[in-house]
């Protein structure tokens, strides 16, 4: 079973890369450019095959690992 | 219109980082986890209102800056 986590800053949190990103898209000649965040994915391969386990389990995983929950948000999909 | 775009190392690249998160989920007692890759998500807001021409330029943004295509590949996502 495959599992996708998306990790984004919180909104508020201050995301330098996104920051140097727009500055940079704008600097190449790509105007019209509001806002960019960036943040993290990580894909899994699991072995559950049990979908609700699956999420559980990776949930335990963004909270104990893969996600600063002070300042990250996360969303798991499970495919 | 936002735009959400993600970039993963192609299959056959080494991911250091996807190890490393794997190892740990290993030490941590997350076992059954086969594979991990990590990669980076970039969300844009953009002026563009047309589906189309904002797929294009999102598209361009990603072969000029957003990715190194000679080891990741890319997906860009219109919402």
């Amino acid at each position: 079973m495959k599992a996708t986590v998306h990790v984004m800053l919180k909104s508020g949190v201050l995301d330098p890369q996104g920051a140097a990103v727009r500055h940079a898209l704008g600097t190449l000649g790509f105007d019209g450019v509001d806002k960019v965040r960036q943040g993290k994915v990580i894909e899994l391969e699991l072995d559950e095959t049990d979908r609700d386990k699956a999420q559980t389990t990776v949930t335990a995983m963004c909270e104990k690992l893969l996600a600063n929950t002070v300042i990250e948000s996360y969303r798991v999909d499970i495919a």
